[in-house]
């Protein structure tokens, strides 16, 4: 048997040593939200961005998400005040079920914190910009699911799987009309002259926080912004690029499907902003 | 508190004690398979059927399927054989991977049993019919996961919670499209005169096994098959309508979005054919 010892340190309901039942419906059905955030000297980055998004997620689904206190109590035990640079996962699930998918009448919303170490990002991406791949594997629309980050998640893992080379940073996915929606884990933002252009994810997608705090931001740096429906060629006639997340901030796109862009600043602007 | 007690027996790779990892695959992205099997006399009815597409559902995703032995030596450890009737869930994921979409390069697949008593379908549902909903939720098109029974099933979990009325025995979902796909939980099979039609399963549903039996046992029953897409209406002309699964075999079906249909012989001719 092949021994693969993953290091990380995890919390089922608050506990160190609680099990994940296999009955919880997370696990059967995908049946629940997640959320990955960036720890910063012990404490979760843009945490009420991050929790209310997290609630409004449980909600559009029907799950009633665990008190911000309770949250913050995990927190407490699972990372150090000194803890400089990590990641925490938060996943909530609607708990156990009976076999089947129609829910109790009453259920017990499960949480799991994960904590793991920031991923080591070459420096190249912040100071040169990335090389995207084109997915061929689609986005599936479903409306009553557009924009939340949920554990149905075989899309971007089969995405994911699309390229090895360790020097593509990211994959553009299109939804099944061909619109650009997001990055496998990242969303999109291009720039045409002075307005900021990100996809509209009405349809399908994960409307991610850093890409909201960048339409917020974008006034500051003197840019419109607008949420649109764009193709490739649409993206492709942008004359900046820029990929985001609560992780590496913005990364601008070098290279994408044939496509060049000289190197540019609106990347660098915005990671400023974000931290700001 | 609220305490929950589901009782159940399982084994998580074989075992009755081992845990179920907060960074499983499964559970963080619903990347893995299942099946739904009847339990008979202590033996897993249709089981070498339900193994081979439980193996195919694996490689569809690229997930190497435990042996059949495995499986078989899971059996024994959780049913006696005198164990009259029953159902088993098995649950196939890709293992535990870190944080983020991308896999390990090597994974150690990690296999569920979970052991649960038949549900107590209303003897009238055999004897009379049952009564459909008609799903306001969509099946999602990804022809990458066409026919897979895969862990993604937030469609179905969406679908089933718009109905709470017992005597609704299940409910019919539509692609975006408007094509009849399928039921949460059962395949749709509609007679024509003396052709069986079953909605073409090429961007989406799930292409359940007792779906395929009756296809394979209608020429015994003098009666042509094929699979094509239909719509609404088109089901709606049907001479008789049945929903099919591996645990209650087949049902007619008496009543769905304002059509209804005599009671007919349908259903009883494939539930005596399916345990032949």
């Amino acid at each position: 048997m092949l021994a693969m010892q993953i290091k990380h340190t995890s919390l089922v309901n608050g506990s160190f040593s609680a099990p994940i039942s296999p009955l919880d419906r997370g696990f059967a059905y995908g049946d629940g939200v997640f959320r990955t955030i960036k720890i910063i000297n012990g404490l979760p980055e843009h945490w009420p961005m991050h929790y209310q998004t997290l609630f409004a997620d449980c909600s559009a689904i029907g799950i009633v998400c665990p008190s911000a206190d309770t949250f913050i109590s995990d927190f407490k035990k699972i990372f150090d005040v000194d803890e400089f640079s990590a990641v925490v996962k938060i996943i909530v699930t609607r708990g156990e079920g009976e076999r089947g998918y129609n829910p109790p009448a009453i259920t017990m919303p499960m949480r799991v914190m994960i904590k793991s170490s920031m991923p080591d990002y070459p420096e190249v991406n912040f100071s040169e910009g990335v090389v995207l791949h084109l997915c061929d594997t689609r986005i599936t629309h479903q409306p009553k699911l557009a924009g939340i980050k949920h554990l149905n998640r075989l899309d971007n893992v089969l995405a994911r799987m699309e390229w090895h080379d360790p020097k593509v940073a990211e994959g553009v996915m299109l939804d099944m009309e061909g619109n650009v929606i997001e990055c496998t884990a990242a969303n999109i933002v291009a720039r045409y002259g002075d307005t900021l252009i990100t996809p509209k994810l009405d349809q399908c997608g994960v409307a991610g926080i850093t890409r909201k705090q960048i339409l917020a931001h974008a006034k500051r740096l003197e840019l419109n912004t607008a949420i649109e429906r764009m193709n490739l060629k649409d993206l492709h006639s942008a004359d900046e690029v820029v990929i985001c997340n609560s992780l590496f901030g913005a990364w601008q796109v070098r290279k994408l499907a044939g496509q060049q862009w000289a190197k540019q600043s609106l990347a660098e602007k915005l990671r400023k902003a974000l931290h700001a």
